[in-house]
């Protein structure tokens, strides 16, 4: 029996894709591909923005710089999308998929803004649409959440999923570092872009909170908004309290269940105990904890950024697209769950770390913990530091609605023995572990 | 379109058997499965040893004792086998895949023994072998092997495989405890049985260490022994010198590639940098760490042991047997890779701990040290502790040939100066992450 062809088209020639290009071309690994896709993959075409650029390792012949020419091939089977960005490349995915090429993209904003559109329009062209590397890199999280998973009752998924922010905060707890000076080493690395916004905002975690989401619980992607918070408030003395504490400070994304039919997802930095496995990520490692109602606790780490580790994502997905074509099947799209209600972030209920500056006069923490108190908010835990323009009043709450911690904050902001609020973060509970 | 029917039958209604009973049967989760199944999954039998007991939560109609007749029966579509051992699970198996009916087992000692011949078995008559349950309990490490991990060259598995010497070592690390006393409090808490054999002395690691390597580098499943050591000889003092040079003792079993064409599979008690993030895996848990040639380290973490867990990695494979059958397909089994050779224990390299009793006399260092010396042993470091009876020697080694460090261990286990030679323990090195 002849072995089959899958044709693919690669758009995007930049770290993933060159690093893919490398994969598939590589002499030592060309039986265990065909092994493993049961097919013999063939490159047809590698559009890229710049056609005239060297690209070594890639032969020149595949190059050119017509993507919509190449997800309108006619011998296409599959089309990797690693353009990036919602436009064009939702216009080369639409294209592919609604000619009956399959899709592999990497693409976590498409996916966000319209991952539901266009799982719909693959599986009504019968072709598959996978996005592994979207979420968590290498980690290849997103299979385990459609299969291994599928028949698993899931009530929260937790991931440190932006390797930027996560490396701007092992720095400042490793090194007590301020986060300006962080930033500017991660920018130095190359582990931050010249505007992180994107990154420390935390609109790229919130993103892949939406996918995770949308696979776990069966959220849609229509590109709502979620609640969203960055880590450019967060201070050295932050960090120091948390971990004279027992916590680290951590950019988490954040899918659960709430009561009987709720749902919240949000994205934002959080004290989390030291002995939670999520923990001990550093440095621009990922990792997704999930927490199953059978399973108990499961966590995936790994890197979440890179060309290579990034490849190997989208390779898996390849090999698997490669299987069902050659079988003339494909995968249902995630099922969607209607009854569930978003819950806004103000419903949640969380221990909160609160830190003030302060008029260092006597009189402070009666009038601070008064507006506590008017709020329904009671204190777990206080501590008074500095003095002068430094003083400060650092608080733990007992278990209380965020709602209530806002308006708790809102009324400290005009009391006027408050300089300001210097952090408000909710506190995650030692799930078990 | 009716839903197609997938008939189950299940052996063995243990902790396992039941909790899969449970979510098979359970109406909140009916929608969902289905979905995931494509399919109505319905049980048609349960066999267990004692058919007179009472099984709370399993309709009494399907309970039988003939398991061999469950595995007959002409109406089945996939047999769950939670019988455990080799025999006679194994003719359970054979007779329910020899007549086109796919099988998904927990066994992981059935697996190291004949998975190959089993395998092959299902291949030949068109139907799917699937074992996540049989290493790392509900962790789905397993079927991220076969397929997003297909297209990598994985270098090394390293895997925290067995819940009861993990809680076992992790209670020595914590709490100081000897090893006997540690058995005990794992025996009273259920963690380890009466006869823990199976467990200390790694045998249950070293048959997941053959699953995983068959799936992660192409080796055979013929019931081959690899080197294998306990953990009884562990003591106290140990743990606490690993701890005070930044280590961790933790029971490991290793598949990896050695040179060109070389494989080492091993389960042994091992010092783990702390950093490495195996070294957080406390009390029962279960990890495996795998470092990839392009995704670089991941690690899988999660519940290794317990009904529920295990029960879901069960229902994974179910539903993904279920699928294939609705799509008229199987899984092709793991590859072989003819070309890899076992690298004997002796020709690994590695940084060893080595602690001697030894004589509170003068001297003895020297002749200690002329031992190393002899056989090309180099020392890195040397702590003499204790006096009298207690006097003690521990060495970190620089990296040596382990068949070089045996012989060392033979000649000062002669040597008059040295009572006995208390711990003789591999050193990991910390790998990226």
């Amino acid at each position: 029996m002849s072995t089959p062809k899958i044709r693919v088209g690669i758009i995007g020639a930049g770290n993933v894709g060159s690093a893919l290009v490398q994969l598939l071309i590589d002499e030592s690994r060309s039986i265990a591909l065909v092994d493993a896709a049961m097919a013999e993959l063939e490159i047809v075409g590698v559009a890229v923005r710049d056609a005239e650029k060297s690209r070594p390792g890639i032969d020149e012949s595949l190059l050119s710089g017509d993507a919509m020419a190449l997800a309108h091939r006619d011998d296409l089977d599959v089309l990797v999308e690693l353009a990036g960005g919602v436009d064009p490349a939702r216009s080369y995915v639409e294209a592919a998929l609604s000619r009956g090429v399959s899709v592999v993209t990497a693409n976590k904003a498409l996916m966000a803004s319209c991952g539901t559109e266009l799982a719909q329009l693959a599986n009504k062209n019968g072709v598959d649409l996978f996005y592994e590397a979207a979420v968590g890199g290498g980690i290849p999280i997103l299979r385990s959440l459609r299969t291994s998973l599928a028949g698993e009752r899931i009530e929260r998924v937790m991931g440190i999923v932006n390797g930027t922010t996560n490396y701007i905060l092992s720095k400042m707890t490793t090194e007590g570092s301020d986060y300006d000076v962080a930033l500017a080493e991660a920018q130095a690395l190359g582990y931050a872009e010249a505007d992180p916004t994107a990154d420390v905002e935390a609109f790229d975690a919130a993103a892949k909170v939406q996918i995770l989401s949308s696979l776990a619980f069966g959220t849609e992607l229509h590109g709502e908004e979620i609640a969203r918070e960055g880590i450019t408030g967060i201070r050295a003395v932050d960090v120091d309290f948390a971990r004279r504490n027992g916590y680290v400070i951590k950019l988490v994304g954040i899918a659960e269940r709430v009561g009987d039919n709720g749902l919240s997802r949000r994205a934002h930095p959080a004290l989390i105990p030291a002995e939670h496995p999520l923990a001990s990520v550093h440095g621009a490692m990922n990792a997704v904890f999930i927490e199953g109602t059978m399973s108990g606790p499961l966590m995936w780490l790994g890197q979440g950024a890179g060309g290579a580790p990034t490849a190997t994502a989208v390779l898996g997905d390849l090999l698997y697209v490669a299987r069902n074509r050659v079988n003339g099947r494909h995968d249902v799209p995630f099922s969607v769950d209607d009854r569930l209600v978003s819950v806004p972030a103000g419903d949640i209920e969380s221990v909160f770390y609160i830190s003030l500056d302060v008029m260092d006069e006597p009189g402070v923490l009666a009038s601070v913990a008064g507006v506590f108190g008017a709020h329904g908010v009671s204190i777990q835990s206080m501590e008074q530091s500095g003095v002068g323009d430094e003083a400060r009043i650092s608080f733990l709450t007992h278990t209380a609605l965020t709602k209530n911690v806002e308006a708790t904050i809102r009324e400290l902001k005009s009391l006027g023995a408050v300089d300001s609020v210097g952090a408000c973060l909710p506190v995650i509970e030692q799930g078990a572990s």
